[in-house]
C-alpha cells in the first residue's frame, strides 16, 4: 500500500495544518520531526528507544546504505525494516545531496553523476533509475527523487538549468519506480528564485507524486530568510491533500517556521550530532554540558522533560560522561534531543487544533536564545 | 548494613559452591559475573540494560572515580548508586591494580605509592587509608583494601616483602574505614609460591574481612597455570562463609575453573573490550563479527540465547554496524556478551545444585574453542 495523507485541520491564522500519514508500518501525525539514521541505525539507539520517544518516520540515507552494506544484502535481509528491526516507517533520501557535496559541477551530466566515493575514492555513477532502484531495493515507506540541489548562490541561468533536469530526472525516476509499497516524492528546487520555486513546484506537481518535498534550503551557507522565502514560493502551488517535507531542517526555530508556511514533514541529523558535542535542546536554547557551571548541579537537563534522559540523569552526571568521553553521554543527550524536537511538534501539533499557533510561537521564542 | 553472605550448597564433587549475597541493593546469587563499569558507567549500556541482562553486581574503578570526576562530587550526588542511577550492588576496586601500572617499583614506599595520572601526568600518590576514603565517599556496597599486586614474575623475596607490607595495609585501610553500608574484601597475594598464598591468606583471615579476593592472577602475562595453583593454595585458609572473588577474570573456561576451585564473584572488561572489536562469545568459542561469512548470515549470534541482541539482530545487521563503525554494533555485542557470561553463571549455578558440574564443564569444553 503506499502512504495515504489526511488533512484533519488548517490553523485559522497561519498556513499550518495537521494531518495524518497512513503507511504500512502505522499511522503517524503530521506536522512532524523524522530523526536520522544514516546508516540504518539512529546514532547509538535501538528501535524500541525510538518508539519511546514517539518517533513517527525515520529517515535512511540512500547514497551510505548503497556503498555499505549494498541495497542487495539488504533486500536479501528482507528490506530496511527487518534488516535493521525498525517497524515504524521509513523514509529513504535519492542519495543526490550526498552525491552532490562529492562531485564537481562538470561531473553532473544529463545521464546522470559522476563522483567519488567518500571510503576509497573510488569513481561512481549515479543516475534518477539508479537512485530508485536501490529505494525500491531497500524498501522504505517514502522514497525521494533524484535531483540536483545547487546552492542559493547559484546563478539565475544555472539555476533554471538544473531544475529542468531535475523535472526529466524526476519523471525518468518515477517510469522506473516498481515497488507497489513505496510511495514516491517530487522534489522542488529553484534556491532563492521565485519564479523558478513557481515553475519547478508546478511541474513536479504535474508528474504527480504522493508527496512534495523543498529542497536546497539546508545547504551550507544557506541563509535562514533564503529557506523561508523557499518555502513561501513553493508551498501555493502544492496540493493540500499530499504532505509537504522540508528537506534537512531540524533547528527548533525552523521547524516552527516552516510549520507557519505550512510543512508537515522535517528531517536532520542536528539532535544526535549536537549530542555526541555535549549539546543539549532546552526551551531556553541549547546548552553545553561540559560547561563548568553543571559540574555539581544534581538536576535533569530539563525538569519538565518526559524523555529517559531527564526522568533519570542529572547534568552533573551527563557530564562527567562527556568530559570522560563515554559513549552513554552521547546516546542520553541524543535521546532527549530527538524527543525535545518531537515533543515541540506534538506541542504544534496541539496549538494548530487550538487555533493558537503565533500564540504558541511568541511564547517559545520569548523563552529560546 | 553490611552484606551478608549464606552458603546454600557446596557441590559434591568438586570446591565448587553455591550461595547468596545480601545486599543494601538486593540479594544476589553466587558464583556470579560482575560487569566492569569503570568511570560509572558499563560501557555503553543504562541501568535498565544492566538489570535485564540479570547482572548481579558491577564493579566500578576507585582510581578512575578519584581523578574524574572526583570522590566529593559523587559523595554530593548521594553517592555512586544515585549518581549513575544504578540501583543494585556496586563494589569498588581499590585502585592499587591501576595505580602499579602507572608506577615504578622504586616509587612503591611503605606509606603508599607515588605514580603518574595518566590524563595529564601530574604526579599523585595513593596510600591504603586514600584509597578507603575514597570509596567511602563512593559508598559502594563492597570496597577492596589497597594491595600491591606484583607479576607472578617477582622473585621470592620480592613477592614476601610485597605480601608483609600488603598485609600492612590491608590493617591500616580497615583501620580508616568507616561507612557502615559498606563491606571491606581483604586481598591474598603471593603470585605463584605456595607458601607464600598460604601465609598471604591465613594473615588476611586473621584481619576479618567481609569476604576475600585472590589478586595478582590477572596481570599481563600470567599463565593459567599459575591463576589455577593461585586459587589452590589460597582457597583452603579462607573461612566458608565469606564470599571469595576472583579479580579481573572472565575467560569462560577461567570462570568455570575458578568455580570449580571454590570462587564465588568474577569480573573482567572482556565482555565490552571485545565487543568493541567485534568480537562476540558464543558456545562454540569466540567468534569475530567483520569475518567475510556472516555477510549475508541473517541469523542471530546464537539461535539459543535469551539476550536482547539476539533475540532482535541478525549477524548480518551487527556485522554492517562494526564495519561502519556505528556505537550500536558494539552497544549490542557488550549486551549479548555480559549476558553469555552472566547465563554461563546461571548454569554453573544450576549444575552446582543437581552435583553434576564436572559433567556441566566436559559439556561446555566439548564445544567451547
Amino acid at each position: 500500500m503506499k502512504i495515504k495523507y489526511t488533512l484533519l485541520h488548517e490553523e485559522k491564522n497561519t498556513k499550518a495544518r495537521i494531518g495524518t500519514i497512513e503507511t504500512n508500518y502505522g499511522t503517524v501525525e503530521t506536522p512532524m520531526f523524522m530523526p536520522v539514521g544514516t546508516r540504518a541505525t539512529v546514532k547509538m539507539l535501538t528501535p524500541e528507544e525510538l518508539y519511546d520517544l514517539n518517533s513517527g518516520v525515520i529517515l535512511a540515507n540512500t547514497y551510505h546504505l548503497w556503498l555499505r552494506p549494498g541495497e542487495d544484502l539488504i533486500e536479501h535481509a528482507g528490506g530496511l525494516h527487518q534488516f535493521m528491526n525498525y517497524h515504524g516507517p521509513i523514509l529513504t533520501d535519492s542519495g543526490g545531496f550526498q552525491v552532490f557535496s562529492l562531485a564537481n559541477p562538470k561531473d553532473i551530466t544529463e545521464e546522470g553523476v559522476y563522483f567519488k566515493s567518500h571510503i576509497d575514492g573510488s569513481k561512481l555513477f549515479l543516475t534518477p533509475e539508479k537512485s530508485i532502484e536501490i529505494q525500491n531495493k531497500l524498501d522504505s515507506d517514502i522514497a525521494m527523487s533524484f535531483d540536483e540541489c545547487p546552492p542559493a548562490s547559484a546563478s539565475y541561468e544555472y539555476m533554471k538549468n538544473s531544475i529542468e533536469r531535475t523535472l526529466r530526472w524526476a519523471e525518468r525516476g518515477k517510469k522506473v519506480h516498481r515497488n507497489p509499497n513505496q510511495s514516491l516524492f517530487g522534489i522542488v528546487q529553484g534556491g532563492a528564485y521565485q519564479d523558478l520555486r513557481k515553475f519547478s513546484a508546478i511541474e513536479t506537481v504535474k508528474l504527480d507524486f504522493d508527496g512534495y518535498s523543498i529542497g536546497g534550503v539546508a545547504n551550507d551557507g544557506e541563509s535562514k530568510e533564503d529557506m523561508y522565502h523557499a518555502i513561501d514560493y513553493a508551498i501555493p502551488y502544492l496540493p493540500k491533500d499530499k504532505p509537504r517535507y522540508l528537506m534537512g531542517v531540524g533547528e527548533p526555530k525552523d521547524i516552527i517556521e516552516g510549520v507557519i508556511r505550512g510543512i508537515d514533514m522535517f528531517d536532520c541529523v542536528l539532535p544526535t550530532r549536537i549530542a555526541r558535542h555535549g549539546n543539549a535542546f532546552t526551551s531556553y536554547g541549547k546548552l553545553n554540558i561540559k560547561n563548568a557551571k553543571y559540574k555539581e548541579d544534581f538536576t535533569p537537563i530539563e525538569e519538565d522533560c518526559d524523555c529517559y534522559t531527564c526522568k533519570n540523569y542529572t547534568k552533573a552526571y551527563i557530564r562527567h560522561l562527556v568530559n570522560v568521553d563515554e559513549a552513554l553521554g552521547g546516546r542520553l543527550l541524543s535521546i532527549h534531543n530527538i524527543r525535545f524536537l518531537i515533543r515541540l511538534t506534538e506541542e504544534l501539533r496541539k496549538a494548530i487544533k487550538e487555533d493558537r499557533l503565533l500564540e504558541y510561537q511568541s511564547e517559545f521564542y520569548k523563552n529560546y536564545h
